[in-house]
């Protein structure tokens, strides 16, 4: 987990690494890894993060980390006289155990004011005191256009779409964008004995109504990769024999056409007022999340499927539904990402497990893929 | 409370006022008090209980407890030497601190083995520690058939119907039956971001159909007076972002008719089978609660609504859909039961209260019928 003992020693081991094979490595005040390839003015820039979630698997993301120190590690020995190298970075907290891609942020920039003040940890420890307790220095480091030709990301899928389709490598194309909602009901609580029905004001009748709308109407008017989740329901006062009182339900959906989100947020508006026009119980809705979607390159996006090919694989392309820090590197420079099989689609979790032969073929895809952009 | 030194007092007090009436009263080991008019083979049995909910109002059930006072008081002094007397009652526990209906079931003989022995309150007290608490003594008082001609009860309506109709007086023609059902899903927790909506299983799903669909199905097929509730309902693990490995709810619903209740349960479990094979997630369904109704005895509520209509008022004639300790005392007498209105249907809160007017309109209705009872 960012800013733990482990996290601080896991990225002094990945300095030492990454020394050996050539690169200059150090830390910045945040903790982000950055080795550089030394003596050229451009670079490939290779990474993931290796902080993880608590009780999190050993691939997410270590895995982009180490598959850019072997790309740098085998390239460097093939060729140490190149005149564009490698670079290799982990960036910090990309879990958001403080700061959702904190590290990322800090290179792109886009770190907004305030933001490193205000952020805690869920037990409530303010993200300073976990600066100050880490004890890493040195200026952020930036991204730069001028050197960075462009970032590559290899991550497990963390779902089940390449292990159950046999495919060995995915390119992302694009990043979903996420709206989430919060849907409210107000009504009273009475006996659900003594009160007709005709006199109740049951707030959870109409968001049970909404819930199998949405499995319904997201089906129907959703796109073939849309997804959709009603993950947290909760009514009030929450008795057998009480009529409820109020009840609150969270919808997130995720698309990457913002036009479709647009179009989907606008009926849910639509049908949660029709709702309460029927039932006369007052329902508020508000967005409480809406990340726009992002894409990747193109053509680093091309040299990926390449790579793939030339290794045997013809390549899933697909849209990632979790956010990466190649989301935020995207805003600097050009970026591709691919995705490897993750065992029963399991992440964020001690079973979260990958076949070694995957990993192997994985990073052989990676460095040709890394070799290839360094000849354009 | 049941118990607390509140309700010991009170009953304690009871006794003092039924002893000034010229009742010989005193209490049994439960806490059950019992005036007995002092020199006659049969008399009219008059009462409810004197404990409540936390927080509870002043009126459920002491207003029934009072009137049985009341209607011995006048008609001991208007004929102290009547062949036929009035007897009052004031049962423990009936709201179910520790076990519901505990004065009325022991006073019938219809507590279970063991019953005692197992009852605890919600924070876990046993029965048998608030009984030796508040120390009460006295073999238990059992009803006397031989005795009692009837029991009749006078209780506020916790319903809207009399005060939204503006009638002052309803006669309880039955008791509701209950049944009560707990619903429960069981699917698997996957990232709602990663996971194709076909590779889901989401628990929730199938029983946001289900709550959706027990709004219109009770609506159609359930009777005029059919009540149904879904009060609670749980998702998880919970988060905007996971779907849902789990689901439950609780289902309860009343009618006085069995057979409706029968139709209406096993709709329930087919369209939950129904949905569990569309769905392909496995549903289980409980009945954890299946209360019979109850009727009251149409001799006595006759003499009831003569008794309102004799004061200028048609009762309505209605069923309860809570239960009252008049439903056990029918498995051994006959009896009556009459409401009052409550403003804005209220009880179980401090906020419960009636116009005074409507207190002793329905008081003078009450020694009204007791005095035709009587006279029977």
């Amino acid at each position: 987990v960012a800013f733990s003992p482990q996290d601080v020693e896991a990225r002094r081991w990945l300095c030492e690494r990454l020394s050996e094979v050539g690169l200059e490595a150090g830390t910045d005040c945040y903790g982000n890894v950055l080795g550089t390839w030394p003596g050229v003015q451009r670079a490939a820039l290779i990474g993931s993060h290796t902080d993880t979630v608590p009780r999190g698997g050993w691939l997410d993301g270590a895995l982009g980390v180490i598959y850019g120190l072997e790309a740098a590690r085998v390239i460097r020995e093939d060729r140490p006289d190149r005149s564009i190298g490698v670079d290799v970075i982990s960036f910090q907290d990309e879990e958001g155990t403080y700061l959702p891609c904190l590290g990322s942020k800090s290179f792109c920039g886009l770190l907004q004011s305030g933001e490193i003040e205000a952020a805690r940890s869920v037990s409530g420890e303010p993200l300073s005191d976990a600066l100050g307790r880490a004890g890493f220095k040195g200026e952020p480091f930036r991204a730069r256009p001028d050197r960075h030709i462009a970032f590559l990301e290899a991550h497990i899928e963390q779902g089940p779409r390449l292990i159950s389709s046999g495919t060995r490598v995915g390119v992302v194309t694009s990043f979903v964008g996420i709206r989430r909602m919060t849907v409210s009901a107000r009504g009273r609580a009475d006996h659900a004995g003594t009160t007709p029905m005709t006199m109740r004001r049951d707030a959870a009748a109409p968001l049970f109504r909404f819930a199998a709308w949405v499995s319904e109407h997201f089906a129907a008017a959703g796109g073939p990769d849309t997804v959709w989740n009603i993950g947290k329901f909760a009514v009030e006062p929450g008795a057998a024999n009480v009529v409820p009182s109020g009840a609150q339900l969270t919808l997130e959906f995720r698309d990457s056409d913002p036009d479709l989100l647009d179009r989907l947020e606008a009926a849910v508006y639509e049908h949660l007022q029709q709702l309460a026009r029927e039932t006369d119980i007052s329902i508020e809705a508000q967005a409480t999340a809406r990340i726009p979607p992002a894409r990747t390159t193109e053509t680093v996006s091309d040299v990926i499927a390449v790579a793939a090919r030339d290794n045997g694989c013809e390549p899933l392309l697909m849209q990632s539904g979790a956010g990466h820090d190649c989301m935020i590197l995207g805003k600097s420079m050009p970026t591709g990402m691919m995705f490897i099989p993750s065992i029963g689609g399991r992440s964020h979790d001690i079973d979260e497990d990958t076949d070694e032969r995957d990993i192997v073929f994985g990073c052989q895809v990676m460095v040709n893929a890394v070799e290839r952009l360094l000849m354009t």
